[in-house]
Parts: structure tokens; C-alpha cells; sequence
């Protein structure tokens, strides 16, 4: 059976999983697609520390030249993350022939039209189902299995941390920052969960899924985000008893010819599947003309799931090798005109207002959203009050997005007010 | 481009929308995955009924043997179903060197792996994606995103017109012939519902995924079916009390080195995201070892979610044929030893009893149950009586089959039993 040998750079968590992977499961992969995939060389610039897999002295090295340059390599896998290195590393083995295997969603939603473009010329495939979804096949089945399908839709519960967060907020009644905690005392979060908690990485994530879904290549920094880091149990609880879940949803959708991108805190019925995604689960949830909708569901994350999909791609590619296959391009086609402008886009609203307990106050509020044209489908003043203060939650009609930041603003400087609204977006 | 022509045999429902789909998308999968697919050749038994979409005359016939003996054909899509004369053709097209693209369940399931290896022999494909789960890409799934992966479960809703009618009764508290009836005016339900209710079709696609997930060929009356036909609205409403949802299952599970193949009634926990798959939906939840717990769920069947499966698998053989891959087979690896025998399987159970409201009957239930190891997790006598009988509801813990099928029988002949036990089984 003929080889293809792989070159592994970056033997962090991930990497030490699909080492684990390649070791464990090489003859069953031999056997089920008919090629032997052969690690040849793993590197890392920490060479010391201690990994759940053991890896031949004689393979590993410091030196990623030794990965890049090394003729005999076939398939190079990135799995070291970030835009540097990681870039000059992957447009490197592309000049030099070699395909492409990375989980590195901040280098794809940065500069992926490029390198897909490189990958074109030089007549190399990039694999990049770990970069969304952990091991869920949502890449590949956008590619392939949908590929016949107009998209309308993608909704993403695309960042396990910020789910886990708020699936713990819910369930045991804590604020955000004890949930935060018990992520990471979980392992959950990173040191820094900024990443996460402030949606960026499902922005990073959306570019990805949007390219492929829509033809459409988009920055993160294009992406409209807003994190979970303003959301509060009591907004959790009133939206429960609302009937809705609050997700970090990361959303294309279609809209005329343009498509909408976002990346926000959510108000899901109780009713959709999204809304019983827990825990550090993801999904992604989509709209195909031909399909109509459709859900993918399973861990975004981790070591082992991560490994699965990185492994997938090597053996895909590793077919086409040893089959003789010269292109393994995919065409992005475009079906959609533009990026809608944030400020426009239309949904409706949860609203709450912390206000003083004195008369007048709901109709100062009826009356600035009166004005700004966005219109009130249900209100509900609760009897809790600490320190003199109300919450008021509002459950709007579609509104403009200007329009609803322009009255938000104005409400704010009221001295009534005595906390600027919350306000979360709703999806039906 | 390259061109890859396509003979279509069976222009139904699903003929005429893998039609629809390949003129109305041909530009866009060109784009997309560099293969330019012509159709070229319609043929039918009947060409006289009106279609929703046009057919050039020239490319129509009634003889299946232009499609098979056309040299300039590369594909051949074969949409009429059943055993006769579908095997007979696919097995010329392969015969003739020509890829096979199909929907057909029965056929796979009963011959798929005498099939697969003729095509492995003449170096050609067969593309299934659409014969399990409609537009769902779970077979693209199972043999390319999780290929890595040793499953250990596979549970799937893979009949939409059970799951329609389960759903129904249960949301309208109707009976099942109402539900039926529903079904069938719907359009949900063939003019004889009987391979859907039976639990037939839904053990033709366990047959399939359970060769693609655990590398096992099995016929489907190998496989221990039971449909819905038992299934009575007051069981789904004691279930609901319960917190479970009663669902079609087809069920493959690793149990030590063997799998239990199995397609029953179920009950469900309302936290699991399969008992929220309602109406026509389908979904299939898998384990496997490194991605642990996925779902994918969508429209099972219908006119373009199939066409979109259909589509999909000839775009990928396309792409293979067009960059000169020779050989597109799949090994099939086995990961058990065998089929586990029905009688040994030991799972947890419903069991409701219609008793005539006399002392002593509990008591000797209870009697048979314990002689025959079963063992009681629950009871409750339902306070609801109608001519004198009463409902008994008992939850069991794990019992084996072959005690539980003992003392089901030896009850239900006692004179106090006005009918016989209705017995669910359960998955946790």
C-alpha cells in the first residue's frame, strides 16, 4: 500500500491527540481508505515537557525547516495556532508542493482567500475541518454532502466556553463571573478568556463558516460582535420565563442579497433544538434550499475530537495522493452581493431597564422608543426591586439596529436610570 | 471543464429532482468543485405523466439499456427502488465500468456488500449518501469526518412517517389510526404505510450505517424489529409523566465484542436531544471514541433534500473521474466479532398492564417478575379505570430479553389480564 508521510508542526494538546490518533488507528485507516499515513517528522520548540504519547527520538526536532524542506514529506500539519509563524510556516509548504492540514481558525478567518488562493496555483488542498466545530464534520459537509445547496442560513453555537458559561449560569443559578470560574477551574477557559468571552473566536470561526457557506470572504474585524460578558443571571431568568434560552449565537444570514453577519448573546425559543445545546456542546444549525434545515451537534473542543478532524483531512488528502489526484481545489462561489451594513439589520429585542420606582418612568421610556419607531410587543414591570431600583424587561417588534442604539443611548442618560439597558437580540 | 455524463434510470419524485437540481445548479458545482455534469440520458417505464420539471425529448427512453451500453456515459443514477430490476441494472453499470450513484435502501441493505465489492473490483464508486437520512450527509459522515473514529453507538429517528405519526398522537392526543390517517393525508405515508410502521424501512438504514459503522453486513431481518403498530396513545402519555418521549429507533451498540442491532419503540429521556427530534425529522446520534457524543438531524426524505444526497454523490465521483483518481472504494473494517443474539440483550423496560381491579393481582405480577430475575425500578396503578380495568405502569431495571419476553407471556395468561401487556423498551 503506498505512504504518505506527514509532518506534524506544533506537539501541543492537539498535536500530542493526533499523534496518539495516527499511532492508534493506522491500520484501520490503511484498511478503510486504502492509504498508509506515516508520521515522519513531529516538531515543536519545546521539546521537553512531558506528553500523553510517546514519539520516536528520531522524528522530532526544533527545527520546522526540517518539515518544510524535507522532500519526502507529503502532507504538512500546522498545529501551532496564531497568525505567526503559523502563516509563514503553511505559505512555505505550499510554495514547496506540500498540502495542508490546520485547526488554526484565526489564521483562516484572517487570511484564508490568500492561502486558498496559493493553495490553487501551486495545485495543493488545505484541510481545515478542526478549524470549526471541533470534531463535528461541519467543513466537510458544507463542501461536499450540501454542496448542491443555496444557504440561507448558519446559526452557530460555535464557542463551547461561552455556552458552558452560560449553560452554568441557568442551571445553577450563579452570576457570570462564578461561571467563568468554574470554567476554568474545569479547564473550560483559558487564562485568558477574552477570546471566548468576547466572541471573537466565534467571529473567527463565522468568517470561516461564511466563506464557505456564502462564497463571501470577510474579516473577523467586518463581523458585528458583541461577547457574553454583559449578560446577567436575572436576563437568563427572565428570558426562561419568556420561554427562551440565552445562547452566544454566531449568525450569516441571508437577507435579500446581502447577508448579515453577527456574532451576539441571543434570545432562542425554548422550542429550537439550539436552545438544548449545553454545556460545552456546540452546533451549527443551517438553512439550505435544497435541505431546508438541518443540525449538526457535538463537542467543539478538545484533545481527542479536535484529533478526529485533523485526521480526517490527512486521510482525505492522503487519497487523493496516492490516487494520483493533481487538484483538490473548491471553487468559493458567491451568492451573495455584500456584507449588510450593521445598522441596518432588523430583529427584535429584550430589553431590560433598571430604573427608579417613581411614576412616569415607563412612559419617558414608551415614549423615546415611540419616537425612534421601534414598537413594544410586550412589557413586564417585576416586583423584585433592590435598592429602590425596577427592572423593566421589554420584549420588542423588529427594529432597525441604529434606531434601537439611538434610543437605548437616549434612555441611558435618563436619571431615572440608574444602569444603562441591557439589551439582547432575538431570533425566531 | 471537463464534462462527466450522467444516465439517470427512474425519473419519479426523486428522479425529477436530482433533474430539477443538476440544470438549475450546473454552473454553481462547476464552480465549486470543477466538474462540469451533463445529463445525459432520462429513462422511465412511464414518459407520458406530467413532471414539475422539462426534459429535452431526445435525451428520454423507456430502455434502460442506452443509459447501461452508452460508452460515452460515466455515471448512472439509479432512482426506481426495490430489489428487481434495480440490482440487475447496477450490477451491469458496474459491470460496464460505470459509477453507481443511488437512494435505494432495500437494495444496499439486502445485497449492499456483495455490490460494493463487485464495484471495488471494477474500480468503481457507489454513492449512498441519499439512502439513509435524505439530505442529512451522514454517510459522507461516517466514512470521511469520523472515519477515524471506533463507534461505539449508533441511534437514529431514520423513519420520518413513524416519527410523524409519534409526534402527532402525542402533540393532538389522538390515537394512531387518527395519527395515521394524518400521515397518509399529508402525503407523509405510502398507500401502504406498512414497511414505515413495521420498522422495515428504518432496519433497511441500520443495516447500511451499522456496514459503514462497524464494518458488519447484515440483512435486515438479522435485525430484531418491532414497529409502532402497538403503540398506544395512553403509553405515550404515561411515558410523558415519566419525563420520556416514545421514538422509532434503529439502534447499533457495541456490547463487549458483539453489537446489538435492534429497531423498537423507545423510551426516551426529555433531556436527550432525540426526544425533540419531532414531525417528519430525522436524526442520528452517534459515539464514538474520540469525538464522543454528535448528532445530525434534518429532513430524512422528501423530493430535493434526497436530490441534494443524489447530487452530492455524483459532484464527488465526478471530481474523481475528472482528476484521473482510479479507484474510489471504501474498506469496510470490522470492529465487532458478530451480531449479538436478541435473547441476551438486557435493557431497561416500560410495561403497562391492563388487570381487571381485583386484590392480589400486583402481587402476582410481581411474582412472575421476580422468579424471572426482573426487577422492579417503579410501579404506579393509575387511578383512570374503563369496564372495570385498571392501567398497572411498571418501569423495570435492565432485564434480559429472553426473561423479560418469558414473563410477559406467562402474565399475560392470567385470567385477570384483560389484555396483553404493552412492553416499551428503554434507552438511557
Amino acid at each position: 500500500m503506498k505512504k504518505v508521510r506527514v509532518g506534524l508542526i506544533g506537539f501541543g494538546t492537539i498535536g500530542s491527540g493526533v499523534v496518539e490518533v495516527l499511532k492508534r488507528r493506522r491500520s484501520e485507516l490503511a484498511a478503510k481508505a486504502g492509504v498508509d499515513i506515516e508520521l515522519a517528522r513531529v516538531c515543536d520548540k519545546d521539546l521537553r515537557s512531558a506528553r500523553p504519547v510517546k514519539v520516536a527520538k528520531a522524528l522530532l526536532t526544533k527545527d520546522f525547516g526540517r518539515v518544510l524542506y524535507d522532500p519526502s514529506i507529503d502532507i504538512v500539519v500546522e498545529l501551532i495556532g496564531g497568525i505567526r509563524p503559523a502563516k509563514e510556516i503553511i505559505t512555505e509548504a505550499i510554495r514547496q508542493g506540500k498540502h495542508v492540514v490546520t485547526a488554526n481558525k484565526a489564521l483562516l478567518s484572517e487570511a484564508g482567500d490568500e492561502l486558498f488562493s496559493l493553495a490553487d496555483k501551486c495545485g495543493v488542498a488545505i484541510g481545515y475541518e478542526a478549524s470549526v466545530g471541533g470534531g463535528i464534520p461541519i467543513i466537510g459537509s458544507l463542501r461536499e454532502g450540501l454542496l448542491a445547496n443555496r444557504l440561507d442560513l448558519i446559526y452557530g453555537i460555535i464557542n463551547g466556553t461561552s455556552n458552558y458559561i452560560l449553560t452554568k449560569m441557568r442551571d445553577e443559578k450563579i452570576s457570570l463571573k462564578e461561571a467563568l470560574a468554574a470554567a476554568t477551574r474545569e479547564g473550560y477557559a483559558e487564562k485568558n478568556p477574552l477570546l471566548d468571552t468576547s466572541g471573537m473566536d466565534s467571529a473567527h470561526k463565522l468568517a470561516i463558516l461564511a466563506h464557505l457557506g456564502f462564497g463571501i470572504a470577510v474579516k473577523p474585524r467586518e463581523i458585528s460582535t458583541e461577547g457574553i460578558l454583559d449578560i446577567e443571571l436575572a436576563d437568563i431568568q427572565y428570558a426562561e420565563e419568556l420561554g427562551y434560552a440565552v445562547k452566544l449565537l454566531a449568525i450569516a444570514k441571508r437577507s435579500g442579497d446581502m447577508l448579515e453577519l453577527r456574532v451576539h448573546p441571543t434570545l432562542i425559543s425554548e422550542g429550537h433544538l439550539l436552545a438544548n445545546v449545553k454545556d460545552v456542546y456546540n452546533a451549527i444549525f443551517i438553512k439550505g434550499d435544497l435541505v431546508g434545515e438541518q443540525l449538526f451537534y457535538g463537542e467543539g473542543a478538545g484533545r481527542l475530537p479536535t484529533a478526529s478532524a485533523v485526521t480526517s483531512d490527512i486521510v482525505a488528502i492522503g487519497q487523493k495522493i496516492v490516487r494520483g489526484q493533481r487538484d483538490a481545489s473548491w471553487g468559493f462561489v458567491k451568492t451573495v452581493k455584500g456584507i449588510a451594513e450593521a445598522d441596518t439589520i432588523k430583529v427584535r429585542h429584550y430589553i431590560r431597564f433598571s430604573a427608579i420606582d417613581k411614576p412616569g418612568v415607563l412612559k419617558s421610556i414608551a415614549g423615546v422608543l415611540a419616537r425612534r419607531g421601534v414598537s413594544i410587543a410586550s412589557v413586564t414591570q417585576k416586583e423584585e426591586r433592590r435598592q429602590g431600583i425596577v427592572p423593566i424587561v421589554m420584549m420588542t417588534h423588529r427594529a432597525e439596529e441604529r434606531a434601537m442604539a439611538l434610543a437605548m443611548r437616549e434612555i441611558a442618560a435618563f436619571r431615572s436610570m440608574k444602569r444603562p439597558p441591557v439589551r439582547i437580540r432575538i431570533e425566531d
